[in-house]
């Protein structure tokens, strides 16, 4: 099979015709995000996490892909949107907002502040907008400044167990990728070194070859609830962040490395009886807090492709392909409709659609279509190295 | 099926001795929680509502059931646990704290408040303790304080979408009945009447004849996931604490009327496919933003049991005792552990156990055995009953 024929005419003839013909809010600006099976707007809040990702993937392939006016005037009006109604007077974006930008839940949550920051960053580079620049930068200013209290007086674990979370040094690898534009590169280069030594050091646990969630500031296991949760998805979309870093830096142990681990992530949590990978786990078999650890969910999965699909480029070892065509035989046969477009989100255990929707609080215009362009690219480069090999031979 | 002998041996051979043998903490007071299949405690975290809960069963059981002095001094463990460790220098209660009684999670949950004041005052019954009878009143009196901003400084919500929650009124129909010892009888009536009220005329929907999780202050509906959401369980179990209220006061059309809403919401959120009654439903039929919704969880099951056994008690309906035969069918045959006791507390939709436990985060010694006690009492009275009506024809 061409994958990255695949992979192309999935991402431009179905995922962002979808999210073209459905989603855009022509009255308030923005974007729908809850779309049912056929594309229909079944609930009109606005969730900054998905504003800021959606402004960014149109900004981005606009940069990437093709100067297209129509994702342009997309981007613009997401970004438009966050301008207006995303912050707070303190500059901290919100969790959510009405459809015409009044706010309904408090910045509680510093991802929102990170998916602007990228959607900004994309966008400055697609207009060459100066104030826009500026905004990424504050932006990302704005969120190494809330680092150690990311959630403020919403903070609701007292201090008796100091556990420091895996989700933001891990999307600090990305963000500061995506904002190479807008920083110095001594800022760039000084948060790369953080990141990978948070991941590789910190939470990347020597013993097991997994990543916890939540560890000690100094790396050490906590025998808790918290301390005790994986989250496959995270660690493995973590791994292809660092293979980005490693391709960056020319570090091909720190690509090596990334590669072992996400083949030791899949081996502990694709489920053997009814295949997909896990959503949760607990690291010493106990049951867990998450009611829907069992459940398949399409970004774990997508997150997954692009690992494999990234670390079989710069590897070419026959494991890391064996796995790619395990779980892209899985994800393509369960997630996708073929009938409505877009990918389904949310499965049950045995890999039944759970939730009939395309889009809501989480599930937005991203995961899909950056692992299609990731995995076009990553596969055009594969093709055209056998391609080569065959030239040679 | 001689039915009140089935809920009192399970109750008083299979529940009580789990939770005697397996839960009490000899070293720092209070209970383990988190035990699995077997009863192994898999985790030493301590819960404020299970603390309370469990103190609150030892001692209605001690109260109501038989004046053994091993409960009485289970309930003390937990009563001195609670008011060493549990509360803030406010006197809010924690949400967690560990093993030891070291605060861990704030006081964002007023829950946490309303079982401890029901395990202070069945205590202070117990014991005619004036000091804990003052403690049970004090907090009680600071749950009212808090009933309009119940999270603090912790409530991530603004004001733009002003909806109230069920869980609060609902909680008061049973904790004001639970309190009659320590309260004057106007401030008891006082509160039935609010929460009656707010139950029947402002949660209850006269449309449809569900109960909301969440409405505008007047009961009106908005269209958001909060105000679609449906939590059947909620909403039943609500239905036999109206019960216990119209058998106070007297009033059999509020019987009448709690009846028809349990059959009305088990009718509509029953599983056809699997059996079981899910655990969320979304009033317009669209996706929900609880990945759990369609498990079936034990809670919710006990207190259909008890609903239905007190509906059918009063109103001695065949269509009442026909859904109670259905729901007891599934919940005996799925939730029940023959092997190694108690009951499950998590099956996924197919009704396969979710999760290997007895006990975690919210489950605890608390709706098992109410429901045990309360179905033995009311179909004592039901099989009382038959038996009167056998010698009188």
């Amino acid at each position: 099979m061409n994958y990255s024929i695949l992979y192309k005419d999935t991402l431009l003839k179905d995922i962002l015709p979808f999210w073209e013909r459905y989603s855009i809010d022509t009255q308030y600006g923005g974007y729908f995000t809850c779309l049912d099976r056929n594309g229909k707007v079944y609930d009109t809040d606005k969730f900054i996490w998905l504003q800021g990702r959606q402004a960014w993937t149109f900004s981005m392939l606009y940069n990437r892909v093709e100067k297209n006016p129509k994702w342009l005037e997309i981007a613009k009006s997401g970004v438009d949107f966050l301008r207006n109604y995303g912050r707070d007077t303190e500059g901290n974006f919100y969790f959510s907002v009405t459809q015409k930008g009044e706010p309904l839940v408090q910045p509680y949550n510093i991802f929102s502040d990170c998916f602007a920051a990228m959607a900004f960053s994309q966008y400055a580079i697609a207009t060459n907008d100066d104030e826009i620049k500026e905004l990424a930068k504050t932006t990302y200013f704005n969120i190494l400044q809330r680092i150690d209290n990311p959630k403020g007086k919403y903070e609701k674990n007292t201090s008796t167990r100091p556990l420091v979370g895996f989700s933001l040094p891990m999307i600090l690898s990305n963000l500061v990728l995506e904002l190479e534009g807008v920083l110095s590169s001594e800022e760039v280069n000084k948060t790369i070194d953080y990141s990978v030594n948070q991941v590789m050091e910190i939470f990347l646990d020597k013993k097991t070859g997994l990543v916890f969630e939540n560890v000690q500031p100094d790396g050490s296991h906590d025998n808790s609830f918290n301390g005790r949760l994986l989250n496959p998805g995270h660690g493995i979309e973590a791994m292809w962040f660092m293979i980005d870093i490693g391709v960056r830096k020319r570090d091909s142990k720190l690509i090596n490395r990334a590669t072992e681990t996400i083949l030791r992530i899949l081996e502990h949590s694709w489920d053997k009886d009814y295949g997909g990978i896990f959503y949760f786990m607990d690291a010493s078999g106990y049951p867990l807090q998450q009611l829907e650890w069992d459940q398949k969910l399409w970004w774990v999965h997508l997150e997954t492709l692009v690992a494999l699909a990234k670390a079989y480029e710069h590897t070419q070892k026959d494991e890391v392909f064996n796995w790619y065509k395990k779980v892209h035989d899985y994800s393509w046969s369960h997630f996708s409709d073929a009938e409505n477009g877009e990918w389904f989100g949310y499965l049950n255990r045995q890999g039944e659609v759970l939730l009939n929707l395309k889009g809501g609080k989480w599930k937005g215009c991203f995961h899909v279509p950056r692992a299609m362009f990731q995995c076009w690219k990553s596969f055009e480069k594969i093709e055209a190295n056998i391609q080569k090999n065959k030239l040679n031979d």
